[in-house]
């Protein structure tokens, strides 16, 4: 603990008219999309894209998912992912995710996903050592918000 | 009918093209779709439309979402959406739901989504009475799968 | 050719929450994700599913398409889309299809897809036979409305 | 500033998992959302978003979309979307696009889409004085590839 943590990563992306429904928000499924973007961003921004992890033999396909939606996102509206490691395991790893309104800095939904580690074989396994070695690197994850 | 539950609302599916991801599986955000259309239809099926409980002035915007994956759907599969009640209260209601593979009756998935009632005003509130009649009718959620 | 042609086929499919967009329509890109529905399902009632196609070694990647819209189609609506050959040729078919709105037989689009033969090589090449074979003995396109 | 063209409009996006297919390309309705973000994007550099000419009372719908695709683009690929108008009109307008790969400068996929100006009533009318000159300042579309 000692040193600092690594701040968030954050990636910031626009709210398209494909992304809206009739209620005039954002659909509620685009924000694990955006979760997506957040983690391979931050992958990249600690020196490997996910399509590398994926060619050198790993793939982390999602064993669950959670999202809290707490403001709507609307049309054109820039948003951040901000997006940290919540837990690393030997089988799985967590991230946390904030969708945040660029204009005012309000968060308008936070989430997590667990992945556990695809071998080449198709079944689950270890983290291979070098990706745990990346994913130790990684910033923290933010958590819920205070409200 | 004094007695028993009425079973859970049923509704299937074909994953398509347009679902898959470069892994051979369905995105897992597709999975948020299936959950709309599986409360939607069981809605439909207790005898009034999402579209009609819109048009008399209330929308049920979902406030959380939550989906664990357990076995990948993937293309041409028929799934079946099981929809049911997890919870009505006075100013939230929560559908849970399962994915379940047709030809083998395998669960892939389930999940839950938590709702408000928000009024023509644009803001939170009670559920109508007339709606809360209806969803107290309606099937309660399966809950997870016995594994 | 003598008696009469195959009469187009037929599949409905509702419009969802997830498919429209602030307008209150369904947003336009989702007419090429209906396009896929119709041809994987005039195959299957021909016989072979596309997935039986893709396992025995040839994919259809689209080359072209293109798609008119002439009314909107809108939440719930129930839609049918009429999907037919266009034309077939040794390297490539044609498919086209209206998207008719089944309340009033309105049709709200009409388009069409020309895709190649992609080989286990993953180079363009010949029809094999037995597609061939199927994809004339599919139902020929209506064309475009008369208005 | 007389005698010559302004260079096209061009935005970079990068592909992302959610976009593939189990084929490993992007799906091909995905082109048509990339091509809403080229026009958006393109507009925003003219001065005005779309979401002030909607706020200002005016809406695109699209009237008419195709796509012609050459070569696929695939997960993490980072592509620009060009875009210029091809025809303006008094009751409608045309963009051109392309989808190019920006690693190396090949065109994966070009097209255009047509849109008329809906009014306040719900009905397509002229395109708006203010507008039309907004439209005359945008680049010219590139027009598909030498091949």
């Amino acid at each position: 603990m000692s040193g600092h943590a690594a701040s968030v990563h954050r990636f910031e992306i626009r709210v398209r008219y494909a992304d809206t429904d009739q209620m005039g928000f954002a659909y509620y499924a685009h924000y694990l999309r955006w979760f997506e973007i957040g983690r391979a961003e931050m992958l990249r921004s600690l020196g490997r894209s996910y399509r590398a992890v994926e060619e050198a033999g790993t793939t982390l396909p999602v064993v669950e998912a959670h999202v809290r939606y707490l403001r709507p996102a609307r049309y054109d509206d820039m948003i951040a992912v901000e997006t940290g490691i919540e837990r690393l395991a030997r089988a799985s790893v967590r991230f946390g995710y904030r969708i945040v309104r660029v204009a005012d800095g309000d968060v308008l939904a936070f989430g997590g996903t667990e992945h556990c580690f695809m071998m080449p074989s198709g079944k689950p396994g270890r983290v291979p050592p070098d990706l745990a070695a990346l994913l130790e690197r990684a910033p923290r994850a933010a958590g819920p918000p205070n409200r």
